[in-house]
């Protein structure tokens, strides 16, 4: 039976965890990335369905493919990120579920209504990016989540034949503390939440 | 600097941690649910915006407002579940910014697009239902997240005021391994990942 995880995790996840604006030189390894997904692959989605895919960019070439589509207050920190992982979606996720989900024809539910579709990879692949988040820190790297950018820019240069749908940007690295904002406030139990 | 949690945290979080269909008889109190949401607050969202609404049902008489949504295959583990979390997000969630982002006239960004404020709610809330089902397993819950409902009747019955729009449902407790299906398979690294 699982006990809670001691309070140095509890820390590291959530209560000490902060978005990062600023990196130490100090750089991601293909190798971490690796260990990341294999984390993150293994998050529930609905029907085990698992729309994301992600595009890790590490390299000068790939940030100035992205500069274009990212808006004032996210560039330099995205620029100087040592990653900044895609989040996006693959519109036909759907043709995986015969591999991903054998025990029953799941994608004959999705190619019927693309409304259906489109909810289920953008609710999803936003789980996913959650995860991404999570595992991040539950491997000692700092992570700085974006949605102000592009989207449509992002999708014209990195999935050019329209295969994929850009949901986040999430970079990743290891955060120098003096670029952090203070603590926002955060809703109160009661604001949020109802027992019934 | 962080450091990698140890494996029983990263098996916790994701190795081992499973989607629960079956549970102990064992209850969730509710000085666990409020340690459960004051971490889940602490989870990144877009602006500070926290679009998510969580309604804990532990009761059967909230139980039963429940089950005319429920799918078949999802009816009796919700029904038995010790807890079932409703994640929905607030449709004007955007009147909470000038209270969790002050330094910006955030709330005017979506009052003028409703299309704009409900992507921004349903991306946000869905990584609020991820940091649910995280912060879950850290503190030892199994859980067993779903989609597959009615949500117009979950709205219908708990927000009828129309205030609210019903995301995901989320069972929570402790898991009774007996209840487990085997684990369905993932993408690979380079089926779902590239690197740039």
């Amino acid at each position: 039976m699982a006990e809670p995880l001691g309070a140095a995790a509890l820390d590291q996840l959530f209560r000490t965890a902060r978005t990062h604006n600023k990196w130490q030189d100090r750089a991601v390894s293909d190798e971490t990335l690796r260990t990341l997904y294999d984390l993150v692959k293994l998050g529930p989605t609905s029907a085990n369905c698992a729309p994301a895919r992600f595009v890790f960019i590490r390299t000068e070439e790939g940030k100035e493919k992205l500069r274009p589509a990212l808006s004032s207050g996210n560039l330099e920190k995205t620029m100087t990120a040592p990653v900044v992982a895609i989040v996006a979606w693959e519109v036909k996720f759907y043709d995986k579920l015969p591999v991903l989900f054998p025990h029953a024809d799941a994608k004959s539910w999705f190619t019927g209504s693309a409304a259906f579709a489109e909810a289920t990879a953008f609710r999803n692949s936003s789980l996913q990016a959650a995860y991404l988040i999570l595992a991040a820190r539950s491997l000692g790297l700092d992570t700085g989540p974006m949605s102000g950018f592009d989207a449509a820019k992002v999708d014209a240069a990195f999935f050019p034949d329209g295969g994929c749908k850009t949901n986040m940007l999430v970079n990743l690295g290891h955060g120098d503390e003096s670029g952090l904002f203070g603590r926002l406030p955060r809703l109160d139990f009661d604001e949020a939440v109802t027992l019934a």
